[in-house]
């Protein structure tokens, strides 16, 4: 069978891959629709009819590429756990180009809401949703207060990390999501 | 004395005084250099003498303006001192153009190398230093634990309010800064 006549998942899957693995190889500045077409053999086209915009297409082809690097490991410590997902998303941010991607895409929705809107669909809403679903279940079996706002602790681990990467006043590195954990999980007060 | 006579002192508060109230007034999209002139009655050779550019113009305006509207109170109870700072924090992003503000230079910098430097240098590293000075009073009278990482802490206040700012998944209000407090006072663990 010709690639012409691939099923259609099978073409999507590959058009997200390529798209993932050149935002994380080469950043935002070298992605272009022709480069993605170029990779995955599927025709601009094809790749038009599906993602309304590069940023789009970038986007949904990153969440794929990085959902298994940034899986929540479920060991029974959710502190444990915690702590190695945010040593693989802080390593994620600085070892790759996916970092200054990210900044870049977040930086260009404050004026384009069509990204803004790309962005929080695609990418930061199902995160979120992710990462409030393994506090939750550390909320059911015991292990975080029963009455906890897991939203707010979103933004105080991965949105504090976010912070240093878009303002990038002090170091974003392992003893930093160390210290966030260590914040929530011993309280600040003497 | 005419205007043209006055200490150049004066005029540069007057310059930086214009400038931080078109920015919170009327926002990043309606700030102009001829528009901060008009205002002050300077001329806009001597606002391009002293300042860069527009963006490093409307950063130090802007931090002069807020700067008593974000004072830290010091009513002697660190968390109370916190969570009043904090509300005007979230009311000044909210119900001026601050937060819109702030958001699209943030959104530029991270493609404009000299705008990330005049925003760390100008705005966001000033504002680091006086919060963390405010923890770091609250350590020294063992009101806050002897060994905590006060640089941490601001990620997970105020940098977890740009994280909302920024991406506005989830509301930025009162309720928000309140739980980001009791989160780390409280402690999350069960």
């Amino acid at each position: 069978m010709g690639r012409g006549r691939r099923p259609s998942a099978e073409v999507r899957d590959e058009v997200l891959q390529a798209a993932g693995d050149l935002l994380v190889d080469q950043g935002m500045g070298a992605f272009t629709i022709e480069k993605v077409a170029a990779l995955s053999g599927a025709s601009k086209m094809t790749i038009y009819k599906w993602w309304p915009s590069k940023g789009a297409l970038a986007l949904e082809g990153y969440f794929s590429a990085v959902e298994s690097t940034l899986a929540f490991p479920d060991t029974g410590n959710v502190r444990a756990d915690l702590r190695s997902q945010l040593h693989a998303f802080v390593d994620l941010l600085s070892m790759t180009h996916a970092g200054r991607a990210l900044a870049q895409l977040i930086g260009q929705a404050q004026t384009d809401p069509d990204l803004m809107e790309s962005y929080r669909a695609t990418y930061s809403s199902p995160r979120r949703a992710l990462a409030v679903a393994r506090l939750e279940a550390a909320v059911a079996i015991g292990q975080l207060r029963a009455d906890l706002d897991a939203e707010s602790v979103v933004d105080q681990l991965w949105g504090a990390c976010y912070h240093r990467l878009l303002i990038p006043d002090r170091p974003l590195d392992h003893d930093f999501v160390d210290a966030l954990v260590a914040n929530l999980f011993g309280g600040v007060g003497a």
